[in-house]
Order: C-alpha cells, then sequence, then structure tokens
C-alpha cells in the first residue's frame, strides 16, 4: 500500500458558517480581492455575506466580478492587476467553480503574470491566501489544489496545480444553494458524482480516497432521482453540498479521468456545462469501466443504488433530458484532443482514441 | 449540519515512505532535532532510515533521546533547550506518541519556555515545524493538533491541542512495527480502536469523522481476534497503521471521551500503558454508551464485526488477559480525577461521577 494524502483546507460547514467561524480570516491580512461571476455569488446571498462580514471585520475588500463561465487566460490576468492594484492581502472567490478557480490563479498571478510560470505550478514567488465560498454543490474547488483555466488562444483548457493553490478556508453553508436554478444543480450534482467515480476509477486512487468517495455516491444516491423537482429542504442541501466536498476531497488525492478530459473540449467548444458534459458522458464512461474494472464499477452503481448500468443510464437521460447530436466529423476532433490529455493517464486502462471515439458516439452520435 | 474539518498534515503513507518522499524536508531548513525514546526508535530501523535521509539531503542533525512513556513537562523543557542550543529549524518526532508528542511540545516551546503559555495553546511567538514517523499503530498523534504531557507536580496529564501543532509532514512505514514487542502492539491497537470509537460516539463526532471512525473499525475488527500472535505480513501491518491514521484524523476533528479522561489517572498513579488501560475501560465505557446511544454503540460493534457487548469484553479480554485489581478507595480517586477532565463534557451524555465510578469497578473491582 503507497499512497499520500493531503487536504490542508480548513473547511466550516454549515448554515452561518460565515458569521460564526468568519473571524478567522482576520489571520490572512487587512485587504481582500472578492472575486466573482455576475450572477450567482449575489443571488445566493453570498456575497452579502462576505461583505458584510469583511466589514464588522474591519477588512478593507474591493470586488472584481468579470469572471465568465470557463474563466479564460485573459480574465484571471486581469484579475492580478486589479488585485496587484488594490494591495490586496488575500483573495475570496465566491461561486461556483469558476470564481473559485479563477481566485486560485489570480492568487498566483498577482507577483508573476508569467502564464508559463502559472501553469508550472513551482511558484518561487509569493501566492496569495485564497478562501473559496460555494454557491454550487459540485466543482469540490473549495477543498482541491485545482484550478482549470480556459486558453482560447489554444482552444484548450488547460489546469494548474499546487499544494499553495488549496484554500486556506472555505465556507460551506448550503442556503446559498437555495435559489440555484434547478438544471445547474443538476449539472453541479452530476459533476459531484463524476469526481467521487472517477476518483475510485482512477489510477491513483487511494484507501483514503476510496472511502470518501464511497461516502459521497452514497448521499448523492439517495437523492438524485428526480432532483430538479425536488423541494430544496436544508437536509437536502446540506447533503448535496457535503457530498460534492468530500467528492473534491477525493479529486484533490486522485485527480479525474477520461470523463473529465472529453468534458473539456465540450465546454470550450459546444458551450456545453462543465457538469452537464461530464453528467452526459458517465453513463458511456461506466460502460468502459464495466469492462475493464468490473468490481470497482459495480461498487460504484452499488453507492449509488443503481440497478446496473442501464437502470444509471436512465437516471442521467431522465436528468439531463436526451443529449444533443454532434457530427462525426467534429466527433472525431474531440476524441483526437481528449486523447492529447493528461487524464487518459490517470484512467484504467488507458483508453485508446478509438475508446475515447465510441464514448463520444455512444452519447452524442 | 454544522462541523469543522481540518487536518492539514501531508502524509506519506508505505514502505520506504522516507527515502521516496523525504526531500520535502529540504523545504523545513537545514537544522533537524530528532526527539526519540531509548529504545523504539532504533528497534524499528526508523531513526536509522531518518538519519540516513538527513545526511543524503545535507541536513544537520542532533538528537534528543530522552522521551519517556508519558513525556513530563520536565522531559520537553530539557528537549526545548536542546534545541534551542542546536539551533535547529524543525523538530522530527519518532517513536510512539510519547516521542511524537514531545516532539511536538518541544516545537511549541523554543521560543518561549512558560509552561502556562504552552497550555494555552494561543502562541504568538513561533513554533517549529514538527514532522512525526510513527513505530506504533494507535497513537495517531501523526495526524493530530495534540500532546499529552504529565504534570507531576499536580500529578495529572495535561493536553495542549492548537492547529500550528499538526505535524507539517507524516511518514507512515508498516515495517517499523515489524519488531514491536506483542503487547504493544496489542495495546496501541486497541488505542486506535479506542479513538476510532471514541470519535464516533463523541459530542463532537461529525459526519466526515464519522465515515473515518467507521473504516477504521472495520479494518481493526478484520485483525483484532489472537492479534497479539498473529504473522505480521506486510498487509496485517499496512492495515493497523492505516486504520491507527484514521482513527487520528477522526480525534484531530472530535477529541476524545470519559474512556481517555479514565485512562490518564491509570498510566500516571499505576504504570499502566495508555493503550492498555483504554482497552480495558473499553467494554465498560461502551456498556455505558449502550445505554444511552444505542444505535452509535451497536454501529461500533457492527463494524468491528463483534456480536454484541460480551463479544467484545471476550474479545479485550483474551487480548489482555485478567485485568488488575484495584482498592476500592483507589477507585474512588480515580473516578474523582477523572470526573475533572475536559473528556466528561465530550461524552454523550456527560458521564456523573458515580457513572464513571461504576465504569472503574466494572473493569478493575
Amino acid at each position: 500500500m503507497q499512497f499520500q494524502w493531503s487536504m490542508p483546507t480548513r473547511c466550516f460547514f454549515g448554515h452561518d458558517a460565515l458569521r460564526r467561524h468568519g473571524e478567522v480570516l482576520t489571520s490572512l491580512g487587512k485587504r481582500a480581492m472578492v472575486v466573482t461571476g455576475r450572477a450567482g455569488a449575489e443571488r445566493s446571498g453570498a456575497l452579502t455575506g462576505v461583505t458584510t462580514l469583511l466589514d464588522a471585520l474591519g477588512i478593507s475588500w474591493a470586488r472584481f466580478e468579470q469572471v465568465e463561465p470557463n474563466p479564460s487566460l485573459e480574465t484571471v490576468l486581469a484579475g492580478a492587476r486589479a488585485t496587484e492594484e488594490f494591495a490586496a492581502d488575500f483573495v475570496i472567490g465566491i461561486g461556483g467553480g469558476s470564481p473559485m478557480d479563477a481566485a486560485k490563479a489570480i492568487a498566483a498571478l498577482v507577483h508573476n503574470r508569467d502564464p508559463e510560470a502559472l501553469f508550472a505550478g513551482r511558484y518561487d514567488y509569493p501566492v496569495l491566501p485564497v478562501v473559496a465560498v460555494p454557491t454550487t454543490a459540485g466543482t469540490g474547488s473549495e477543498v482541491t489544489p485545482y484550478s482549470i483555466l480556459t486558453d482560447h488562444g489554444r482552444g484548450i483548457k488547460r489546469s494548474l496545480s499546487a499544494p499553495v493553490l488549496f484554500p486556506a478556508f472555505s465556507f460551506l453553508d448550503s442556503r446559498y444553494l437555495d435559489t440555484l436554478p434547478g438544471p445547474s444543480l443538476v449539472n453541479t450534482v452530476l459533476d459531484a458524482l463524476s469526481h467521487a467515480a472517477e476518483g475510485f476509477l482512477a489510477r491513483r486512487a487511494t484507501p483514503l480516497s476510496d472511502t470518501l468517495a464511497m461516502e459521497s455516491l452514497a448521499i448523492i444516491g439517495r437523492h438524485l432521482a428526480g432532483l430538479a423537482e425536488k423541494e430544496r429542504d436544508p437536509k437536502l442541501l446540506d447533503d448535496l453540498l457535503y457530498a460534492s466536498q468530500l467528492a473534491g476531497m477525493v479529486i484533490a488525492q486522485t485527480g479525474t479521468t477520461i470523463a473529465h478530459g472529453m468534458g473539456y473540449g465540450l465546454t470550450v467548444h459546444h458551450e456545453m456545462d462543465h457538469g452537464y458534459a461530464n453528467g452526459a458522458i458517465f453513463p458511456a464512461f461506466l460502460s468502459f469501466s464495466m469492462v475493464h474494472q468490473p468490481d470497482r464499477t459495480t461498487a460504484i452503481l452499488a453507492a449509488l443504488a443503481m440497478d446496473g448500468l442501464e437502470a444509471f443510464q436512465d437516471a442521467v437521460t431522465g436528468l439531463l433530458g436526451p443529449f444533443p447530436k454532434i457530427a462525426a466529423e467534429r466527433l472525431d476532433q474531440l476524441a483526437q484532443a481528449a486523447s492529447q490529455t493528461a487524464n487518459v493517464h490517470n484512467t484504467v486502462p488507458e483508453p485508446s482514441l478509438s475508446d475515447i471515439r465510441a464514448m463520444f458516439t455512444a452519447t452524442f452520435g
């Protein structure tokens, strides 16, 4: 048995987590840059929660609100300039994966604007501390050392990974999920599901990440059917946010597999939501895994309380509706791009180009 | 649902963990104080592993080898003086709980020798980074922010707890368990069992610590019967060390309960081994818990694959032999002392003096 464990983020989970525990922010400095998208941070109430707290603590703050879904290199460079001008001591990312990932990249770019140094992930210059406040139940970014950026110049997604990018603190208040639109809730929960299941199937799976993955899947399995229409009681939202946190802790150890690698092209070139793309691909990915890792794949379906692959396929289709059709030539290109991702090497076994093409065809052909 | 999670230690688990991953120590400085007891670090091979690594990395080191079982305040003060004289940048604790706990206290005392500041746990002066190398499968100190010291002046054990006391790095190599005497292996595994089970029953239990506790108990349950006589194959030792790590991660979140509170007096005044004391008390503690938390207590027995309280009592007696008898008057004093520990307040429900006395009598009466 050989494995590592690292997840240094201190997490505060529960209603009013910011109000109850937010005083820890004073340990990070006196000036904060608040990084958000254009709507979710406000709609959820998390922005008000954060700024009220900062004002009460006497921490000066400015807001960088230009983070788009799948944030670009240009956006985080602009955010880093704004953060330097404001002379912020730390960065607070509020939202789904995009603002939290952007906050991490901004924190790493403040003292060095070279993108190649950023992606190399070995920073011999200061990286500002990051605080994460999720408003979705999917990304897990609040407990990972990852940030995924879109490089429009190259037309690809690129990921950062460095221990220093783990948030110092995360505040998980499930009330922020209350106003999340139904499709966004579904998409992000499927993203969490894919994190837990991919982490369980990954080459880099560990005993400890396996335990957390199974727990995450069991919780998600209890709530998946009819999720979009469910009444959002506190227990449901707590469960989903907690399952997402667990799944984030899993991929913080294991990384993701080809399912995420396939999703990247769909988000960059087909404007597909990240969680939607992963969820759509997942039945085909589990079919592939069932051939090569039958015990682990069966364990995933059992944890989800799914009666086999078909039941899982039906559940996903029921949540996402029929998937869009994508032309064969385009699927060739997507498969080619996915086969170049590092995710291939974390998949058991490494899928061939034709394996990847077959999964795309089964989903969008 | 309200809970926190914090366990910032980066852990390297597996054979040759020091050789494979030890280069991370260069991030902590150029001079190390190696803190050990008088025998275990050498016998296990861990001391050679550490010093070979330090030499190869060009890190100067000195050794403080005066840590006794249940280390005293005087010992860690002496260790802090030696560490300051050597101008160490960090402290490496090698051994069971005693050397690792001593290493933490020494790290906190180097820049301030005031014991009251030490126990207050709010350090506004530098605390040296700690590295932990366990040679038993019980303490979990390699993943906790705790250090337990004996204050001979007052005749009590006192505990430190501060986030800064989490080791920066832990190296868990189960080959160091190979030479552990049989009774020590049994005692430390029962200590790990008590950590997992007490964490699951504690007032401060959390969803995430519950998941880790159940996994730890399930692993321990597979190996408990006849443990002292078992052949020490790598799988067994990996499992026990991993279960102990999980149980440490549990109490890092939850703290311990009255079972540990009762054990302290037995180690200070009756020279009883810490794990032995906790193991001996545990059947009576689970009987108490069965009355007040039947679901959780039943879940613990199920995770251990024990067919009820009697089976558990038999298993513990089988491992530890008949317990020594302690005079009634002495049990009164022990119960009185245990009822004054902070552990009482983390127990559900808070046990009365007579509850505690009854558990002592059931065990040693």
